[in-house]
């Protein structure tokens, strides 16, 4: 795994350009014999593993895509790309699932049931590689799903998980007011796009502060703000650009409308126009709670975890989500905290590094999650092959 | 005078309920000979000096209302009426100009023309006492109008004067903001009208700060801000209670359309209704240019006058402005600031006073722009009588 | 139990004035035998059942008081007091206890262990009664508590429970905003506390909608804005008063602290001081998990209960909360909708009522959860009497 | 003069770097042998013409740089320099001067005192080019000082001019807002330089609105908001760039305190930093009461001028404010609205030009200023030379 983790760390590849990293994913399951489809929504790879006894079909999920980020680490696996990175730990999970996926073929006489790895491009990148591989059909005949995320501020030997929701809907959204420019010192000839611009950043506090359910976590962040002009001019106009986390969908539509009623308002009391782009990004992770409690029991089992516990919900996004929309199954995350460390480097951070001992647990845990679903399911609900 | 001023200043009388204060000042006009007019407009009381020589009808005018503040000074003259006072010198105006129409009465053989002493009740509370004393026809057949206030923040000795326009317009609004209230803990299912209140005045700013043009001079100001519930409510309604000062007509109409404006667009941000009434005061004191160098001209024949000044305007109002929309005119400022005082108490305080060295001084300044204005008008214009 | 309910929802009395209330539950417990305790830290009062057997000690608690709210209602047992209800419940409640209290008594035979029947006083207004009683020494030797409160816009037949935190900290809030007052045409010469005041209200948006972890539900909320002046002139202070809400003890003294770094910062940049005081309310009720699965499985038991259910945090606040900050327990919710309504009215409403069958449902409900624990704890940690 | 002005049209140079046109311009001198002295404080050019006849020494100035601005007309003189126009008028100022210059050189016999022609470079760009050539000497045995502007929005054969203030100090400065960034999902790690940022431009709003005396104009406007950064950052730093206009020098210290004050207490209510540099630009262009009615009469003598009238204050810069500064003198405008256009393109414009029968009047004026200023002075005040 170590090995994998390394090469893949050495060459990554952004998201939808996965190109060699598809065909190393690919080659690797051909020279094994694991029968694998490539191409599938992209660059998505997808093997499977036929147990000889009949069974349940389990899917595991693996991101392979890296960051626009210049690795600043000191090590002999940095990358060998300029501007190029593993720094959120894809290439720990493609080497965690390929060696999983070679295992599972190995004791492929004693399985009950089927094991699709999906190997999964662009998840750093809306619109994200798992929608269009489920359109493309990975999901056929999957019984149930598991896929975890390796996470580096957490310490090794812990596993976490969460029923319901537990990574946010992510969305993007743009503003542009359209003010009337002019000279700065003949503001009352003008409409002033930055006053506005500033009104509404006000404004826009009051969406978590005052109308969201204060148990429904919501974030709306402004991000960038750009209005760029010499000193002594007015602005004509102004771009917001930021983002919008939930977990509630209704909660997600409410703040949609709720950003454009603001704008209204303030480019009436300002004579002003707009443009608003709300951009869906990936929905909320809920995990289905039969099949996360199933996880917890099965990662109890697994030598190497010494903590299973729920963790907070999360408000970051993945595209993760797409599969839970289909079938059943649960998301987790593995610690992966560095040795000797006080704070890990988070993710998507220039000197970003994982512990390369949680592979194997994520892969264990895994492994055992899949293994526990299959015997439950084997005698009750199995149908023959 | 000063005889005359301590009487008034130890019976001060409200405005609009100045009966006493009408029949005493009637009462001397008829004493003396002098025809007198009462009721004009309410308790207005109109006197008239006509001069043996055919010439120009003059008006000079007095207020003598008094104001709801308890007199905080100690001297001989005190206020004996709990909670009302003369706190504006409104009682120096009016013995100033009895004994002025006493002396020009007496003159009477060698007077070009003609003099109407208006004596106005009732400019401290809108809508005043002038408009209603025009109407009832006390500058028929006027020519001019001259006016002054004794100002106790100017030195003695000094008049001050400006064309154009030197008091502001001065109009009183009201907004009710309609939200809908609730509990404390659950803002989501209300609209807090106490957030929006709050957003409203912040953009109020804009209409001074940006949208009038910077050389004209604008004041919006909320003076009361109410919404009194109990700690754990959420507002349902807050009321805002303001004035708006302006020079130009124009600036006028504007401000009176912005605030509305930023109330349309704060309660549509805020999904809350509101209610907005703008009152329009006094309009601006715009005094006539030429009037107004014939005064400049006249005080400084004026012995005790050692300074003639131009003043900045004033934002402050007076409906002394009403005349001037009828006929042609200026109303300036008479120093008359207490002697050994080195801050004089401001007007409409408890512990204001005047010099009283100031009425001749007021007195003889009115005379001399009569006289002036006479004088000029005589040989060119004067019509047989 | 109804006819009880009925009598007390008749005699209402408000919270720290409960003395008829207080007497009227002595006297059942005297009148049936029961050992019974007055003035326990004020009205409270508090009975005891011995069981015959050895075990545990188990106490319910149901608070007493009313509201200072004019019933509404048109039924037979509306309120005798004017301007005074139980608009809240507590009638129901205390019914409910007194009757189970009779119940366990008769069968204190078969006891295994003690019931504390705690009738507190002063639930509705800070400091609350449960303080005190606890100060007196009402939870001496208790094991565990348990308590419920009726909740009328929940389904009759439901029980709610949550683990960990249910109801939120109430804390109030009051801000004086001292700026330099004057007259509304001269804001220069003034420090405006309205303008800073309302620059505090978005400011104070902030803290939720920026500060607080998203995941952590808060609210702070103003509700009265009172600076109450003539319309022209300018505020010298304004008074801002409001509630603060949190679960979790360290957001609840971040958000202390907070508003007060905002308050220091726009007094700063307004030139203006500020008066802040800070009162704690009620902590969080923070439900201990164990004690919550006992009462989930108790409550199935129940032959009323159709619908055992986790209930969302509630932003509402309760002193039951110092009980669990002294013993462990659980405080859970029963269904009471009246029949035959649509929407109830919720409590503290001037036309709020109750389903009177859920008064034995909740008796039932702390019953089972008291037995089922005695059970649990009687053979292994049950000690002789 | 339309010859000149046109090739210098065609040929327009940057402020500072106006070699070719300072080398016309001494050329011009040279030829018809009039005393020339170059690089005066930079490219400035100076001329001297000395009367026969003993009398005061009056310095009349012309500007000659032109603006980073691509010359969009459609005719035969436009600039053929890519974007770089004469687009304010000072090519008109120079041609106008030239000629005034010689045809006061021919009649010198019959003038009373002594010309000065202060060609001066930079007027577009702070510091500006007036500031070093007083430094180096060109006011040195100055007795007065008259300019012009060509305006191209007031009718030809009007001039304007105004006692005291006429154009505004302009002043630029830079504020960055040093907040802490982070994950646009995460704003509790964060302090948010865009919330803070914003809330800075509302309260910039109340130093106009509120803290400045309403009859001092005054603006404050900020330009340039720039945070840029990815929709899911929260931004580290904000920073805003703006001008400041004022007209009393009192009032330009105290906004500059103020805009510190907001930023201070902005930073502290927000727990960020704050950068900010105020860079003083020209000052307030202070016309001299006596030289102005000087000025005054002296228009009325020029035939081509057929209208003198007061000039509203005007809210853009000038750095002839610096020559007022240490000698007296008065600054007007030259009506030079093109014939046949309803509405002349405003200077700056990409299409602006001017009436270039303006010039002549232009120099007639000051002409006429000039030899009134010394006929004024020469009998009383004169001395030999």
């Amino acid at each position: 795994m170590v090995k994998i983790r390394r090469f893949l760390h050495q060459h990554p590849e952004l998201s939808f350009q996965e190109k060699n990293t598809a065909k190393y994913i690919a080659d690797y399951y051909k020279k094994i014999g694991v029968p694998v489809q490539e191409q599938v929504g992209g660059n998505g790879v997808v093997a499977r593993v036929e147990g000889a006894l009949p069974g349940k079909t389990v899917a595991l999920r693996a991101d392979f895509d890296a960051l626009p980020i210049q690795d600043e680490k000191e090590v002999e696996y940095r990358s060998t790309v300029p501007g190029v990175m593993h720094a959120c730990g894809h290439d720990g999970h493609t080497a965690s699932l390929l060696v999983l996926g070679k295992t599972l073929h190995e004791m492929r006489e004693t399985l009950s049931g089927t094991v699709i790895l999906i190997h999964q491009h662009a998840e750093e990148y809306a619109p994200g590689g798992a929608k269009s591989m489920i359109e493309a059909g990975c999901l056929e005949g999957v019984d149930v799903i598991f896929g975890t995320h390796l996470w580096a501020t957490e310490p090794l030997g812990k596993v976490l998980h969460r029923k319901g929701p537990i990574m946010a809907a992510a969305d993007r959204f743009e503003i542009v007011i359209k003010g009337s420019g002019g000279h700065g010192a003949q503001p009352h000839k003008t409409k002033d796009s930055i006053v506005i611009g500033a009104q509404i950043i006000a404004e826009l506090q009051q969406i978590v502060s005052r109308r969201v359910n204060p148990i429904e976590p919501a974030v709306v962040t402004v991000g960038s703000f750009i209005a760029d002009n010499a000193f002594n001019v007015i602005a004509d106009s102004a771009k917001l650009i930021g983002t919008v986390r939930t977990f509630n969908p209704e909660v997600r539509d409410f703040i949609e409308e709720e950003i454009e009623q603001i704008l209204k308002g303030a480019c009436l009391s300002g004579r002003c126009d707009y443009e608003y782009v709300y951009e869906r990004g990936y929905p909320a992770v809920v995990n289905h709670p039969e099949e996360t409690d199933l996880f917890i029991q099965s990662a109890d089992t697994v030598d190497e975890v010494h903590t299973v516990e729920e963790i907070e919900m999360q408000m970051g996004g993945e595209d993760f989500a797409f599969y839970l929309e289909h079938v059943k199954g649960t998301f987790f995350f593995t610690g992966a905290k560095p040795d000797n460390v006080e704070t890990a480097y988070p993710h998507h951070h220039p000197k970003f590094d994982l512990n390369e001992k949680a592979l194997l647990i994520a892969a264990k845990s895994l492994a055992s999650a899949t293994l526990h679903y299959q015997d439950k399911h084997s005698v009750s609900e199995a149908v023959p092959k």
